[in-house]
């Protein structure tokens, strides 16, 4: 969905690549890009073709990527990330971040024998999460697309999720108080915005006095401006939490943490997969953490983002740019405020990028490849740029100068 | 679930492997075992680390696994699947056989506006499937696990996928008299055995003529004793097929092919996920079919698999050891028919293997790896083995002869 030429630049957009590296990506015709958009959306936490991790990775082709027996490195990753978790004493893996939720709301409701879910943010495709929608079409406005139909969804599955909206501690009270069979409320953590008014505390709160299993989606937001889950910076810790995209730099690895006792539960219901042992999904998720860690990569993220977000707003301002800039730094998100003009500026941003060689769109994912004077050469690219569209708005030239169909409009996720 | 030592032989297992080539794979303590078990649970169909296909997963590591923009390997292995199967005429793409069939669920459920299943097999892990345990504790005993519990799923899905068993037409017949909503049927086109009486074709015929879509599960079929789904040899086409372990020499990889009309329904729904768009499991299935084409190992497996089972059944015959084998012939299975004694023997079977350097299991699937070198030294090691079996009937000393706890049963699946 993400990746699809439609949510850049239809017809345009160069969709394929012959290799990467870095902040690069050069296309099938040898053309090279700066990635300055989702960067793998959000996968490549490193840069692409991170040496550290590819060796690591060519190691474990080397050695077998998969036998009848288990790769050690499952072990190692486990201890790892226990020990930057310390409430997390239990580890599962499976290859996607729509698995490894799907896992963690089977085992919590296997935990609580109570089905219903609450929940906050966008949690995968699984029909637990999208069944949300059967009720009433607009439930996942907020949180996923717009509009969305959820077909193929048993409609016996109506009101089993049941969403509230982040930083409004009283929606879930409503849930709480309407419904007595919660027994699980997900979210992510933070979205474009962090919690306000001790929200996880009081959501941490609800879960404990109603008996419901808190789990902390960090497909997104772990491994950006801190090792682990970004909720280790907040004080509140779920009962379980799950990890994909940051972890393992690109390479197809998720995994759930969890308290004692709980995780056990998976034992006596049946969640099974064969590639969920592959070698190379731990090999790289170890060698990405613990880069990461030596390279302090968090903190560096986060002050290369906020650069980013201050001279997208600087150059913004230069050319009288409504433009509203949110996420947290190394997730930044742009949306102009124009209204029903909203998507020819973007598509024409996209375009006029496209022509300065910049893989670009309103979401801008750094990774640790990234580096000021990438972002100096972005700065001007802005610039010019933003000077276009801010010409085209004064001279109502918008539709001349779009060469295209018009971009899709995008996920209402995380940045 | 199908790694675990306790499956094997608990305390006694190597569990852990450093490194593996062919048919060979050594522990931790560098000890050298040949595989003659379930060899990565079916995933590895050429034999561990082959050359062709590992030289090709290296340049997409080194040319990078992921970015913003797509594989081009993507579009390559889509035409080279819908050449295999002339049918199919699209293709999807996930990560693991169970993420592949809960999509093949959903698109087929969204085609046909009908939610309830009829299913006949072992298709992975997802609540759709495990659902059908809600209505009573033994429906998947002759599919999966016995007496598995559906914990941890909706009691909103009883009912909503209703087990056939295969070669039982008149069960399937009596399901769509019970229920006018079946939208879905799907099934492993083979089990241990295959289709009888026109089978396949009489539940094509049910499937047109209530406007079900049927589906062919070839997560364990496929790419065994033919180039793509066993169903092409079998002369009826499904809907849509799946596909997981066979087709990509143990890299995470799986497929859904299907009808065109049909398969654009999932851009109705919502079905996504950023690691289904990696460069190694397009590229590692590319290489792994085109070997298996020029190879002819379909021919080669099939032909093996024939020695195999031939060999196994002379041996048990020397030593009087009442054994039946089953199974297409690259994926053989015996069992003991010794009533409560079958898991001790199962035990010390492993046991004894294990002593001498062979990784054994009652299922033994072959790779391309396989020759009949290897066969005849396994057909050795299988003469000491059961004579000593026999040995341990006839004195009735098993107990004392096995050092560890017995293996845990294991899944009722296709072979």
């Amino acid at each position: 969905m993400s990746k699809r030429p439609e949510m850049f630049l239809p017809e345009q957009w160069p969709s394929y690549y012959s290799k990467s590296k870095g902040v690069n990506v050069w296309d099938l015709d040898g053309n090279k890009y700066t990635d300055m958009s989702i960067f793998g959306v959000g996968a490549c936490i490193l840069g692409f073709c991170d040496e550290d991790v590819d060796t690591a990775v060519i190691s474990a082709v080397k050695n077998g990527n998969m036998t009848t027996l288990n790769p050690p490195e499952e072990v190692e990753l486990a201890e790892l990330l226990c020990e930057i978790h310390p409430w997390a004493k239990r580890v599962r893996y499976a290859r996607s971040g729509g698995e490894i939720l799907a896992i963690a709301i089977r085992i919590a409701r296997a935990a609580t024998g109570k089905n219903r879910v609450a929940f906050c943010g966008y949690h995968g495709w699984s029909d637990w999460y999208i069944s949300s929608n059967l009720s009433e079409d607009a439930n996942l406005d907020g949180h996923l697309l717009p509009g969305l139909k959820p077909l193929g969804i048993p409609r016996e599955l109506t009101n089993t999720a049941i969403p509230f909206n982040y930083n409004k501690i009283k929606e879930l009270i409503s849930i709480v108080d309407t419904y007595n069979d919660i027994g699980v409320i997900i979210m992510e953590p933070v979205r474009n915005y962090g919690p306000e008014d001790d929200f996880l505390k009081k959501v941490r709160d609800i879960a404990d006095k109603i008996g419901a299993v808190l789990i902390f989606d960090e497909v997104t937001s772990g491994w950006r401006i801190n090792e682990g889950g970004i909720h280790l910076t907040m004080g509140v810790e779920p009962d379980m939490a799950a990890y994909a995209k940051g972890m393992s730099n690109g390479y197809p690895m998720a995994a759930l943490i969890g308290r004692s006792g709980l995780m056990e539960v998976a034992q006596d219901t049946f969640i099974s997969s064969t590639y969920w042992t592959d070698r190379i999904g731990p090999t790289a998720a170890l060698a990405t953490i613990r880069k990461f860690r030596k390279c302090n990569a968090g903190d560096y993220l986060n002050r290369l983002g906020k650069i980013l977000q201050c001279g997208i707003r600087k150059m913004a301002e230069r050319h009288l740019i409504k433009l509203e800039i949110i996420g947290i730094p190394p997730l930044t998100h742009m949306s102009f405020q124009y209204g029903e003009m909203n998507s020819k500026l973007k598509t024409l941003f996209i375009q006029e990028m496209l022509e300065r060689n910049y893989i670009a769109s309103l979401s801008v994912y750094l990774s640790y490849s990234h580096n000021e004077v990438v972002l100096e050469e972005y700065f001007n690219a802005l610039d010019d740029v933003f000077g276009i569209l801010a010409d085209s708005i004064e001279n109502d030239t918008l539709d001349k100068k779009i060469k295209g169909p018009l971009a899709h409009s995008s996920f209402k996720r995380l940045t």
